[in-house]
């Protein structure tokens, strides 16, 4: 087991009717931005929900943050904050509206001139502007990490940035928020919480024996209740266990003590930029390609993964670690997920060779566990993707 | 799933040689009051590593805290806590010099007359004197939670405390404390954590998915390294394990959303109380009792815990939960742990009378998961244990 620190602050406030507890949890005198996504709020309660909680509190809204929480939108809503003296956020959403919300938290107090420097420089959020979350859709862990991804249509870029000040105060989710959702963001949500875990869990082993139980618990849940998800969101045990089945995820907990790879979602992010595909998919299109290309390094890990988690008795270790891979494409079709690019555009000839040149633009000569995917490996993944 | 709050913001720092990192954790103009306990962190090392990591701090020691936590000795460290205007609590040892640093926390701040009261009447501490620990033995996972046990050998009590201003600060563990460790010790904090999990985990069912493949992780752990860690203490990989597992037993997380249980710590600690037998042990001996008495309200649980953590394929739902038991049974007698009251007492008849009266003077009447176990019945499970 690596060496490692963690501290996850975040108060969680889980369960059936708990967004009324909101009105326990905002700070005195609070000045707060209520940001939201594409107002699918309004239409299924959720923002009556929350408004009937916080009561008197001084609310200005900020609407419209969409999928891929796109700078130039948060660039406004940071002008509101600053004109407005702003002094709390809370994030009515998923994943997007609560990485936006992130990123104005670390741009209100940037004393830098320009915010997205925060990102291109990777500057590590120390202290930012206090903020809650209401999660509408499970699949990012958003609200219970400290990490966001940033996207900027102008330069067609999706950035990381993170830091120790950007755990939420507290999120609350409610798992009955899922019987709202189309089924195609359930399976997003589903697809995405399932590949976090593998790219903190698909490396050589490294001897951290619980951290590889919890991954493989979280997967095996995400597994057993998916079917009961998408066949019926009012299904409260599936919603509750799907729900913190994502938090648990990403919460950083099963990332301490052990290598991660993290090239899927590097990957991904290209193609969401590329092409706007949805990001659960993104995964699925890359994660199979990235584990067969680099099977030698990773099959000890596959097998087990296989053994444990797809119950694989049968074969040595090269053909669990193979059949682990298939089981996991099966994964993602049987959730009406496609793991072809060719399925999502028919543009995809070049891509290959985009990727790899933006890696070498950005500098970035290594990917993966071992920080060793150069952009030519990568082009060969994305082109076994194809 | 139960709906549940959930926070911990204890900040870990994991692994080898991370003693010098105490360095980082002291709060300026600290004035400390170093807590430990019979005095064998002097023998092995982790005493000089600790003066060396304080650099020029100003530190006040108070040493010769017992297991179980006394309070009469407490007493004698509160009253230099506040002649001397302590600001800092530094807890080095285990789970009873954390324990005890707790109780000063709390009493500290505490404005009754009496300090024992905080204990006697359940006082909630939502503010406590801020500490951290460094942590010499793993066992009670008191290092990241907010819950302290604390014992009167007056009125041979042991009552229990806790509350959300308890949380360490900060806890360094590094795995290689458990070199020095006593065997007995070792199988202790074993035995201990596997019983902290059980306490939390064997109840009905209640569609908590993932909290019951956590729970179960952290047993699998337990049984995988425990051989190893008791054959050769320098085996880091089975010492971190064992280290995280104890930490993860009980650091709140696996009871989140779940009913839990923990008679056989109220029972045990009357063994403690009445005996000075070994808290782990007491344990042991009450464990086995407790579930083939509450048979038919465990038996599902019992059963999936047959099946996922000690691989029995064979029989009906009632052959596995039986079996289960008592492969538990030989787990502990696999630690050197023995489990029937008798073999550690020739004074053991009256012993369930006693426990049963204490329990009805105290007006506990109601003890597990569905809070039904009277005194009457304690008795019964208390007799099983002879």
């Amino acid at each position: 087991m690596n060496n490692f620190e963690f501290k996850n602050p975040t108060k969680i406030i889980f369960g059936k009717d708990s967004i009324k507890k909101l009105e326990n949890e905002i700070p005195e005198n609070a000045k707060i931005l209520l940001l939201y996504g594409g107002g699918s709020i309004k239409k299924n309660g959720i923002y009556n929900q929350v408004k009937a909680a916080l009561g008197t509190a001084t609310v200005i809204e900020f609407g419209g943050i969409p999928a891929n929480p796109e700078y130039a939108v948060l660039l406004e809503a940071l002008e509101i904050i600053k004109t407005e003296n702003i002094n709390f956020l809370l994030a009515v959403g998923g994943g997007s509206v609560i990485d936006g919300t992130k990123f104005l938290s670390a741009a209100a107090l940037y004393e830098g001139l320009t915010p997205w420097d925060i990102l291109a420089d990777n500057i590590r959020t120390e202290k930012g502007l206090p903020f809650g979350t209401v999660l509408t859709l499970p699949a990012t862990g958003s609200e219970m990490n400290s990490g966001a991804v940033i996207t900027r249509a102008e330069t067609k870029e999706k950035l990381s940035m993170g830091g120790p000040g950007l755990f939420p105060e507290f999120s609350i989710l409610d798992p009955q928020v899922i019987t709202s959702i189309p089924e195609r963001q359930l399976a997003n949500g589903l697809a995405d919480a399932f590949t976090h875990v593998l790219e903190q869990y698909m490396t050589y082993p490294s001897g951290a024996l619980l951290q590889d139980r919890f991954a493989e618990s979280i997967m095996q849940t995400i597994i057993e209740v998916a079917p009961k998800v998408l066949k019926d969101p009012t299904d409260y045990q599936a919603a509750s266990n799907f729900m913190w089945s994502c938090t648990m995820a990403l919460n950083g907990l099963i990332q301490k003590g052990v290598p991660t790879d993290w090239a899927v979602h590097a990957i991904g992010h290209e193609l969401t930029a590329l092409f706007g595909i949805d990001h659960a998919r993104t995964l699925a299109v890359i994660a199979p390609s990235h584990y067969k290309y680099n099977f030698e390094a990773k099959k000890d890990k596959l097998a087990q993964y296989g053994e444990r988690v797809w119950n694989i008795t049968e074969g040595n270790t090269d053909d669990i670690a193979y059949l682990a891979i298939e089981k996991t494409v099966a994964f993602f079709h049987a959730l009406g997920i496609n793991t072809k690019l060719s399925d999502y555009t028919k543009d995809f000839e070049g891509t290959a060779e985009t990727i790899s040149q933006r890696f070498t633009d950005r500098g970035w000569l290594g990917l993966g566990e071992h920080q060793s995917l150069s952009p030519d490996k990568v082009e060969k993944i994305v082109k076994m993707a194809y």
